[in-house]
This record gives C-alpha cells, structure tokens and sequence, in this order.
C-alpha cells in the first residue's frame, strides 16, 4: 500500500502537475507508468483516486475524479489500522538516529514524538534547530507515504524530561482520554515496577512512552517521573540501543493497546 | 552494560595483549582507560572482571583474576533477561537492511536468526555467501557486546519458504520444547487469523516469527504456511517496512512470552 500525500494545491478533476521530490516519488521510487492509478489524501484527510495522466522527463501530471475515492480507500487502504493514541517521548540520542526512530514510529503509527531533553542527552538542536525540524518533516512526509499510514505523525520539540508529566497530561486533557505514562527501565526499581501487560490490560486511553538516550535516564530523572505518575516498566529483555528500543516498546505497547480495546 | 567477548586466546591471570578490532572496541568505542574494568565472557560463556592494565597506540593489555568474576556477573549484567527462545525467520531484503535486522533481533536475544528466501526476495546470496555471514557474525558480536546479551545469537541461512515450518518443527524438538509458528499478514484472512495476545496467552514454548522481505508473502506462501500450523497474526497497525516489522514483532512476542510464564 502506498499513499500520496497531495499537495495543498490539489483540486479535483483538475490536471496535477509534480515536479522535483513528488515526481521522484511517483516515477522513481513508485515506478508508476502513465495510466497506472495510485491513492492520494489531501490535506483535509479526504482520500482521492489519482491516476498517472502523463509522464515527461522532469514532471508528471495526475488527474482525480469528482469525488473522494470512497472505494479506493476502503479497498487500498490497510484494513487494520492503529486507533488508539500512542505519544512517543524521546531524549534526543547521537547523530542521525532520530531520523530512524522517527521514521519507525511513523509507520507504527504514533501520533506525536516529542524530543526530549534529559541529562544524559549529548546532543541538543540549540543553533541548527530550524534545519533538523523541516528534515523531521520530510522523514515522517516518507515513511506516512510508505506505510499509508492513516495517523498524521506530528513532531515536536524540545521539552526538558521535567516537564514531559505535565505535557502529557496537557494533551490527554486536550483529547478528552484518560492516559497512562511509561517509562522503560531496566534495572528493578523494588515493589513499584509493574509488567506492560499487567498495566495495558483493559485499559483503553493513550499511552505516552519515554525512551532514554545514549547514557539512560539518572536516578533522579527516575525518581521524579515515578512522583509524577509514570510507571517504570520492566522488560524482559537485554539492554537495548535507543533506537532499537523505541520501535521495540511501541510493537509491544501498541500490541497490547489496539487488542485491549477489542 | 557492556560486555566483551574474549577470544579463545584468553587464559585467566595471563596477560592478554588485544590489537586491531578489538583494540579500536575496548580503546575508541567504549572508551576505558588504563585502571578502569569490564566485564568479559570466554568462550565457554564464564564472565570474568578484567582489568585495562596498558593502553599503547596500537594494543591494550587486560588482566583478569584467578576466578571467573561472580560478583561482576551479577552486579554489571542486567537482571532481567530473556529466558524464552525466539526464533526469526526472515525473508532476505535489499541491501544492508539485513545487517540491521541481526542487529536489533540480537540485541533483543533472539536465539536464531534463519535467512529465509521466499517469492518476493530480490537478493540472494549466490556467489558472495561466504563474506556476507562473515559479516553477519561481525554484526552478532557488535551487538552482543554492546547490549550484554546473555543469548549465543547464531545466523543461519538460506532456507526456502517451503521448509521453515519443518525446519522450526525440527528445532523444538531438539530442544525438547513446544513450538508455535507465527507470520504476519496484514489483510484480514478470515476466520482463522488470531491477534497475538491470544495466540500467547500461557504459552510455555519457543515460538518461530517469519517476516517477509519488501513485497510481502504470496498467497500461496500464506496457504502453504497456515497449511503447515504457522498461524497467521493480525497486527492492528500500518503496513510497516521490513527492518520495522522484525523488531516490532519481537518486541510485542518477547513481552508477551516473558510475561506468559512468570
């Protein structure tokens, strides 16, 4: 499945010109031929059939019919699709990685990924911050394109880890939904550590996961998310990279969510 | 946690000169200096506190003590670890997603990794076989080490599609365990798709993930597989790339597997 997102200029029935990154999707990534039909959603969610009228060296043009395709969509669109809110809170690691967890938790199909800054945190955007956003953007315009994920993935940044309790009741309280905070740790923490399964059974709001960088999370970073409501999880498991850990904590979380709800 | 493997030079109380790889390992990555200790498994997975006696531009020297290190073991490795075995079947994908894959599957402690060649597959590893598992086990050994796994990941290839349901049959009964085969596929495939909670629920034994490569799994290899009990798995999420999925379905089945048998 795959989804092109149309640009803001998109009007029914009327002829699509794309130049630039939307042609190189089409034609190379896609590899669509002229007559070939492919799902576009504009920019209110409505999903269109677009077909490939025309196809030059440097552009190509796609036409819609009158109407939202009702029928593509339901037909092309992946039939299970994630419901439930996942907020992904991450401490900006190395390097290039936020890049793949963004992109990996986009296709998951989380909502928000909040960058967060914690102590052990070698990086900060402080200077560059307006480039890395819009590079954010189109990590996440690509990886919504390629999975056709229906959850338009937003990114923000940057919250201090003493304010993400708060942020994320905010939000809760914004959606109207009960939420249940978690962090991932893996060193026992004594009587108050629960299992993920015992903690997501029945429980039907969002979910918000906090993930370490690098170095992990300092005991009082800790200490001061447990005094505030977020529950320190114990996984079973090695100790995992930061990204791999992301992606690993959202396969699980959103496993136990979308079934809980059932 | 980080862990190093000893090569098989290694005598206790001898000093053990180390060069190249990991010389640039103990010295550049984890960055220890003279004085400082870790924690190493030999080869005949003992763990032992060595010490970095000498760091010169080109080779370190460790020293450990008489006895494998108890103490270190406990202390410096993680206390919670993955006890149950977990097979990945995976269908070969392009280019280097492969060595990501072992990566996360490792760090993860799945037990085996099989290299699956199916339908859709555009590698294969006809001619430069030899180099690429030489590779795989750099990779294996990275990860081990980087995340202290206590599980001997072993990559194995290339199995047909055809033969991964006898070829998992065959390791649980070596192993003297149950097993369950699990794929995941997407559209809904009647009645017999199962979600994974309740495919896990109080399950003791091993269980055998197969991912399929970039186009997914004919439908014959879907009928194939349900014909020979693995079960297919309906993942209430976006259709997620291939080094995605892998991690993201180890994550969901490794927390339900560790919880299942508390």
């Amino acid at each position: 499945m795959r989804l092109f997102l149309l640009p803001p200029a998109f009007r029914p029935q009327e002829p699509l010109v794309l130049t630039g990154k939307d042609y190189n999707y089409i034609v190379r990534v896609l590899r669509l031929k002229e007559g070939q039909e492919i799902t576009g959603r504009d920019t209110e969610g409505k999903t269109w059939a677009l077909k490939i009228e025309n196809i030059s060296q440097k552009s190509c043009t796609l036409i819609s019919g009158e109407n939202p395709g009702a029928g593509a969509t339901t037909d092309t669109l992946p039939s299970c699709r994630p419901e439930k809110t996942i907020v992904l809170y991450q401490c900006i690691p190395k390097g290039r990685k936020t890049d793949d967890i963004i992109r990996m938790a986009t296709e998951a199909g989380v909502t928000r990924i909040v960058l967060v800054h914690s102590r052990n945190c070698v990086s900060d955007f402080s200077g560059s911050e307006q480039g890395k956003f819009s590079r954010f953007e189109s990590v996440v315009r690509e990886a919504v394109q390629q999975s056709g994920s229906v959850v338009p993935t937003a990114v923000e940044g940057v919250t201090d880890i003493k304010d993400v309790p708060a942020h994320f009741r905010n939000l809760c309280k914004d959606l109207g939904t009960e939420g249940k905070g978690l962090f991932f740790h893996q060193c026992p923490l004594g009587e108050k550590q629960q299992d993920l399964v015992g903690l997501l059974s029945g429980f039907d709001g969002a979910v918000g996961i906090l993930i370490g960088s690098e170095g992990g999370l300092t005991e009082t970073e800790t200490q001061d998310l447990i005094a505030s409501d977020f529950a320190p999880v114990l996984l079973k498991t090695n100790i995992l990279r930061c990204e791999t850990a992301a992606i690993y904590a959202i396969g699980a979380v959103q496993t136990l969510l979308e079934t809980s709800c059932q």
